[in-house]
């Protein structure tokens, strides 16, 4: 998909496109659409970006908690978008053991009472035994460095779910 | 449901009950959820209407884009929100005639040609015969006014199905 095609959208079908972009946050494309026409496909990933950056603490926070657990009740439910699946799948979280199961839930937990969000990591950048590594690291990790940290986190998820819909290389976003 | 109870709810409870608040933004809860505790119920909606309030322009654009068409093609397809499909039906927009539906999809694709989002109406405060003429009325107001009286709706849409959630008469709210 080029820019121009970008570009011809109405909101419905931009949101359509891109409303999971950012997980469960389809304000956020809603939003992006006021910015078009964008340059070029990196401008429109940058408005995305520029979204995220510019809300209050509490918005950036509230992007967190729409963010599932990995390997958690969701994924035990089904109840995961289409994105999310695909990526803790690729990432060997749908076919873990028991034990490592647990230890994940009690890492969740415990990192979703100290911070007040879940722990966002781009699981497709990642694999099942870096992700309990990583959580058990970021868990000690200073509040507001912590928030910077995950938000990043959201803008590679948003990188890589962009340069799939758009069909092209994330090397070139 | 008293505030003692919205107080002690986690995130994830959180946004589970109140995330259809605002249309489709659960992102909206989830940030809300930053301010506990909650002083009273009217702190709790105070709060809602705070966040609209402070997203910038193309945010507050954004919430009005993932509100549904009323009468549109959504209620057609059977994929509303249940509230929304509450609301839509109460007011007698799922029984309309043929022609009454015609018109309104011939209003609602001028109002976001117009305007570059859906036109918004708290539908519950609405009927089927006032809902084409206010939409003929709106279509023709200045672009800042609309989306001044648009999240005026929206946050008349919040308190309804606040009070909803909360198990109290609007009047409290």
């Amino acid at each position: 998909m080029d820019i121009e095609k970008v570009n011809s959208m109405d909101f419905g079908e931009f949101v359509d496109v891109f409303g999971n972009v950012v997980e469960r946050c389809p304000l956020i494309a809603a939003a992006v659409w006021s910015q078009r026409p964008f340059s070029d496909l990196q401008d429109l990933k940058q408005h995305f970006y520029a979204f995220i950056d510019a809300l209050p603490q509490s918005g950036q926070e509230g992007i967190l908690r729409c963010h599932p657990d990995l390997a958690g009740r969701e994924l035990q439910l089904g109840t995961l978008t289409a994105e999310s699946q695909r990526e803790q799948s690729g990432a060997g979280l749908t076919s873990l053991g028991a034990d490592e199961r647990l230890r994940l839930a009690e890492l969740n937990a415990q990192y979703r009472a100290r911070f007040g969000f879940p722990f966002v990591l781009a699981a497709r950048l990642s694999d099942r035994a870096a992700v309990p590594r990583e959580l058990a690291r970021r868990l000690h990790c200073p509040r507001a460095q912590e928030l910077r940290t995950a938000l990043g986190e959201v803008k590679k998820i948003a990188r890589l779910r962009l340069a799939d819909l758009l069909g092209i290389d994330p090397a070139r976003l």
